[in-house]
């Protein structure tokens, strides 16, 4: 097992073994969530801060329990609270936890690379949890460990990323991690939100949700982010879940083993029917589970890596 | 030492066994509190979440302390920060912490009933924290442990409670669980806050708080819950308290060793003088240190209440 | 060592040998942070509650990590999520949090003398995170600690503390501790901010920050509060900076290995240009790691002398 990256700032700059030794390690850690004891020593007297400055529960809350699990001393530091309203700048702040002895900072920013202008800058080892419309990490690797967990292996799969493409940081790193491991990746959305220049990362791209179902293996619904926000971008929510939302019949066209995955929380009647979210071949709660251990395991490999260095 | 219930939602559902084996268990954790190190390691490795979705200092924090208490991992997730924002179902949210690996859910929700509608969905034990007007377990079992320790029994007790009956959870919680251990129940507050109706419970209405103080062993006095919200039912706060305000002159109608319960936090000079509030009588702060050991009891047993299952 | 106090409320009220018990204390504790495992056991299974009705990023972090790292069970209990706005007073407060069995109460409040008025009435320790414009004992004893550790001695040191003399607990707590370990205290800033009276304490007060600089060996710069507040004290942010901000040019007048400090979050361009904020004679990253051990000690001795007592 090699992993030496001191941070996990994105899906583009991690080589396929990088990625499988993430997953391969989340693995060992999905093992010790089925022990009566859910805990591991690894990080016992380290302390993470989750650097929020965007709200989430979801994916908060996941880092949360994957640093207690590892024995970390946990800090919950969100923007409302902080000195960032006082005028600080966002590498002071972090320059500022990582005097207070932060070994890992988990940031999520609105701003584009703002984990990557981190990283530059400290010491601490720094993990991507979202920002702005860049990648989100770990959300596509749980996406592709189960994805793995469930068909074995992502080589030759056929992928269809579905919906808001544009705005979406969970797209981007998928795109990037399941290329990389040797899946066929497509991508479907009106056109407003499924730019063309996308076609030059190596995806297909689709107009009619029908049509891109075909023979695929793997669907990942993205999340439409709230009615303000999408009628810049297409006329009404009913317009779209009408065309790209998934019902039980539109999804006939795909293989009969296809998984329908959603990075949450769903919209039930808009991105998906309640039938579909509640249906067997929907796994979104195991993407929940996997988070746990993809977590755990990116912690425990930056933690690695940056002893190494 | 029995309990099979994987849930604790409300006071009505529990037998009166089940209730002193809470009560017992409470005996034993309160004894963990007077050590040098007031921890046990009983639910190491276990992750429980407090699921809050109306403010709460007290509750929340006495849950909090309970479970750390007992070495369990923490997650705190409330209502301002969560993908309820974001259109998410309140199931949906239950079964995703679950799927994160929570073992007890530790809910308060505005809305009656809403604990027990996630209990019919997911495995993870759920207990009640507070449900609209419902219930509000922990704080009867309070009530009725710090009873017990200071008068020994609860059995043929005379208990008043006084005030807002109507929207009292903590009241309705109160009178089934007193009524279980064998105590005779009065309640008295004005005709707009005391519903006739109760009287099928088998609790015994007064209007008049001098009378309903005659042979009375314990008084639970409630919380008027503001300004705004009491307009509604009675003129003024000044006339409230005129009438149903707790002093010591009227005090002297009930028994000599009679005892003051509130559930906090008091409004001094509205429910009770500032005289009744540090008085010896008033038992108020037993109240807040006993609700660290009957959380403690609750959370002990609903997890060896769910290994059984 | 020696140190019988329960609580620590201001540096007024600590001898010199209290204080350097405190400064060697936090020597011992800044070795820890220095270990693999970041984390002795001291205060185990002791609940420690931060009760801060300010917000705070810096101290809150600062103190929650500290006991953490004395393995304490902590509870953060903000202002906007409490009893507070139920109309419950702030000494009932504190006795709730005692009564759940808080050994110690760290409490930041607007009001000067909060910490003081709640000591009183409570057996819990008490350690003051800043009061009004009191005192801020845990910065004035890092910001010592810090010069102690560069400098060898106080003693005969000249510090120069620069800009709202009048409204910080920074600078009224480094008064109090510089002088009573031997330092000569000059103060300096615009007339509205530094009234005469300071001088009755035993320090020299200046108008020019050039002549100020003289001779110095520590410069500590305070924060300037935010533009509207600061506005009532002078004409605007720009004039205070091109007076009273801190340039490499204008450092020239100090002793050559002068230290430039700063409680943060600084306003780059403000009190000081980022040119000064990273050069090495700032030492503001020192300030916040030795904070962490600061913070340990007080913790850890509070909690001896209330066993004592």
């Amino acid at each position: 097992m090699q992993f030496n990256k001191k941070h996990i700032l994105s899906l583009n700059d991690l080589s396929s073994d990088e990625i499988e030794t993430i997953l391969d390690t989340a693995e060992s850690m999905k093992e010790v969530s089925t022990r009566d004891v859910k805990k591991v020593p690894a990080l016992k007297g380290i302390t993470v801060v989750n650097l929020f400055f965007e709200p989430s529960t979801r994916t908060r809350s996941s880092f949360e329990i994957a640093e207690k699990r590892l024995s970390a001393d946990v800090l919950n530091f969100s923007a409302s609270q902080s000195s960032i309203v006082k005028g600080e700048s966002l590498v002071d702040t972090a320059k500022n936890l990582e005097a207070m002895g932060a070994s890992i900072i988990v940031i999520r920013h609105a701003m584009s690379g703002a984990p990557s202008v981190i990283a530059r800058e400290i010491n601490a080892s720094i993990i991507n949890a979202g920002d702005g419309s860049h990648e989100h990490p770990s959300q596509a690797l749980l996406d592709m460990f189960t994805i793995r967990e469930i068909k074995g292996s992502l080589d030759g799969l056929n992928v269809l990323i579905v919906g808001d493409i544009l705005n979406s940081r969970v797209a981007r790193s998928n795109i990037f991690g399941l290329l990389k491991l040797g899946a066929n990746v497509r991508i479907v959305g009106p056109g407003s939100l499924v730019p063309k220049y996308f076609s030059s990362l190596g995806v297909k791209i689709f107009y009619s949700l029908e049509d891109s179902l075909k023979d695929v293996d793997v669907v990942i619904m993205l999340r439409i982010q709230g009615e303000r926000e999408s009628l810049k971008y297409f006329p009404s929510l009913r317009e779209y879940s009408r065309f790209y939302g998934l019902s039980k019949d539109k999804l006939k066209n795909a293989k009969k083993d296809v998984i329908v995955m959603h990075p949450g929380p769903i919209n039930r009647g808009v991105e998906l029917t309640s039938e579909i979210a509640d249906d067997p071949n929907a796994v979104i709660l195991d993407q929940v589970s996997n988070g746990i251990a993809i977590r755990m395991a990116m912690l425990y490999l930056v933690a690695s890596g940056a002893n190494e260095k």
